[in-house]
């Protein structure tokens, strides 16, 4: 049960989806980067940037927005929940590419802490082909769900077991991207 | 000098500065989001959430966000810079009042952790006077420094040591707020 009353029957509204309807003056710009990072266009696939996400998220032990992402990179990803799966387990080692790889361990250097980002390990994505912009979005979108991640943990509020609520929800991600 | 090219001279736009002119679609949720959590009306003072972000950017050893937020909250609090300066050195046993003192124990277990924060630790913000929407924007601060800490150092921008600029900077945000 959250820690706040959030005026919502939690197992309907779960992880950041009571908060949202609690406080809709913060939902607002919460929801609009979170579709500036993960939907809107930008040379990083839609689905490997999800799976930036999923991995912060799964690396903060966030149960509620690691399922969530790992759907949504799921269903933007030829490599579907299994490539998830292997990320999660070792994002530093997964079958992605090199790029992919360097990227995976800025974002887990930043979830650790911004000082742990190194100049090596972004010339590293650099010279696998990152960009300014794509270096500039990791960071962002790693210090972004740590964000989230301890909004949706400090309250308290509930995950979900089934699979079925995170799919259904990818659905609309995957259309629409992150509405108000 | 940052991780990268900003496109600025970055002592004159230093820390999350060069950053939000680097990338306005970012900014402008960041700074919306800053706004409401900080200056917007609620019934938790401004000096107190400044002193929140203050606590937690310390916590996580940031440099700029540090430096700024202290310096806002020592505009917007009768006890200035000094009261600050103990509450960065033990938040939880500060010479604040019980509800803020229960309010900067919650920030600090949001630091370190969506999971750390315990009923308890809400309970006794709850008897000292804290309301739910006090108790959520509290966590949410937390979270949020969380976010632009780790932003503002995981690029390696810089943060000047001369004090004039924080507070420069501070006139403007004790007016006007987080502005695009």
């Amino acid at each position: 049960m959250a820690h706040i009353d959030l005026g919502v029957a939690e197992h309907a509204h779960p992880g950041i989806i009571g908060l949202l309807r609690y406080r809709p003056e913060t939902a607002g710009p919460l929801m609009d980067l979170a579709n500036v990072l993960l939907h809107a266009d930008n040379s990083l696939p839609r689905g490997d940037r999800e799976l930036i996400a999923a991995y912060v998220s799964s690396l903060n032990d966030c149960d509620f927005c690691a399922s969530s992402h790992s759907a949504f990179a799921a269903a933007q990803l030829p490599g579907g929940a299994d490539l998830v799966r292997l990320v999660r387990l070792d994002g530093e080692d997964a079958p992605v590419s090199e790029k992919m790889r360097a990227l995976l361990t800025i974002a887990a250097a930043v979830r650790s802490g911004g000082r742990e980002v190194t100049p090596e390990s972004v010339e590293r994505a650099r010279t696998a082909g990152a960009t300014d912009l794509e270096i500039h979005d990791t960071v962002l979108i790693a210090a972004a769900f740590c964000m989230y991640n301890r909004y949706v943990d400090g309250l308290g509020t509930v995950a979900p077991d089934d699979p079925r609520g995170y799919e259904r929800a990818a659905v609309s991600v995957v259309e629409s991207g992150y509405g108000r």
